[in-house]
């Protein structure tokens, strides 16, 4: 809890219901009388928005995976600066969509294996990592069945089929392994209802 | 001499003659018969050219130093695979107009002391240095007028004074001595005929 604040990141597969999840969380601390910073990656700051459109418009071969992890780490140093660690520093709870487990995952799998990259780069120009982690779990065709369902699906991440859904999930689920003091892990596989009472219940936790 | 081209690099401080001589440089080495590519950073491949805007364009504080670093290294790395390495793979001499010098100076110098993390970035996602760098070393003040007479100076970088420019000469002359292999020092200080007399000196030497 560096700063005073409380440093929040959701994690999971396309459609597991992170920004739904994230907005209800958001929404409920706030009605406790907590101030709450609702944030996103890729983007969250004026310039990581850029950095973010630059990445994600136009030709999916446009950049190289180095480039593109050179981008978003770009954009992650700028969210961090202007966005996260001011809120953290005023004793914010911050509240962030994806964060750094996300392109450890999508950048570290799914673009070859970069993994090892992806972690120096983030050692040497990054280094924070979130209080918690709230990693929504569920079954992938489930996952990408509600993305599509959704509008205004800019991201071409989504387009890479159930077999590298698959593959992500027991990425995820592997990062919870491997950082278990900042992962919980909440079965996504259920009403938004239940998912949001044991969101709640983890954070509340937290907090204490 | 990597994949059987020749990577040539100019590097010296504002207005020393970089962009002249580099073009004299190309010009002559047509008259010979040589394949060449005429080159600069930052930019120098379209991807390359969009993040040349994103960070040139705008408030001088809209990135941080670190953030910086990032948008050139993605740059960089952009440049060095569409543009630099297939030209140098088909045996072409690639002439470029700065480099990664030029970050381990104005990035590394200019603002805050940030060499180490200049180089720790170079080294986990650049690697390449150019087989042979010409130095055009001249006085800051004349270096400065010069700039300053040119069109369409749209770099902010020339904004920062006679004092920095003097530091800036002495941590090219430094980077010369570290480097000794690469580098070769020109008195720029000298009309343009001369200066480009001992650049086609140097550069037919390494060509032999
Ligand atoms: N528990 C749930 N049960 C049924 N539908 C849900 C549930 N949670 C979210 N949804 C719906 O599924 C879709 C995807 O949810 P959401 O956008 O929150 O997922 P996400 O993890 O943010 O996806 P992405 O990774 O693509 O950003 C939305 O239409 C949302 O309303
Ligand atoms: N040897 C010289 N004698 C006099 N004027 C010169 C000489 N070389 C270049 N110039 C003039 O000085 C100005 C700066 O030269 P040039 O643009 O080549 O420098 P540069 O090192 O590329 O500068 P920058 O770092 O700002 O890109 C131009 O107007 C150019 O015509
Ligand atoms: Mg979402
Ligand atoms: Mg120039």
């Amino acid at each position: 809890m560096t700063g005073g604040g409380l440093f929040l990141t959701f994690e999971g597969i396309d459609g597991s219901g992170k920004s739904t999840q994230a907005r209800r969380l958001a929404e409920f601390l706030r009605t406790q009388g907590r101030e709450v910073v609702l944030t996103r990656e890729p983007g969250g700051s004026p310039g990581a928005e850029e950095i973010r459109r630059l990445v994600l418009e136009g030709d999916p071969d446009r950049w190289s995976a180095e480039t593109e992890i050179l981008l978003f780490t770009a954009a992650r140093r700028d969210h961090l600066e202007r966005t996260i660690q001011p809120a953290l520093d005023a004793g914010k709870i911050v509240i962030c969509d994806r964060f750094a487990d996300s392109t450890r995952m999508y950048q570290g799998l799914s673009r070859g294996d970069l993994r090892g990259l992806v972690d120096q780069l983030h050692e040497l120009m990054i280094k924070r990592e979130p209080d918690l982690t709230l990693l929504i779990d569920m079954d992938p065709e489930t996952g990408l069945s509600r993305a599509k369902g959704r509008q205004g699906s800019e991201e071409r991440f989504e387009d890479f089929g159930p077999d590298l859904q698959r593959r992500m999930r027991e990425g995820f689920l592997g990062l919870a392994k491997e950082f278990p003091e900042r992962f919980r892990v909440i079965n996504g596989n259920r009403d938004m209802d239940s998912v949001a009472a044991d969101v709640t219940d983890v954070v509340m936790q937290a907090l204490r």
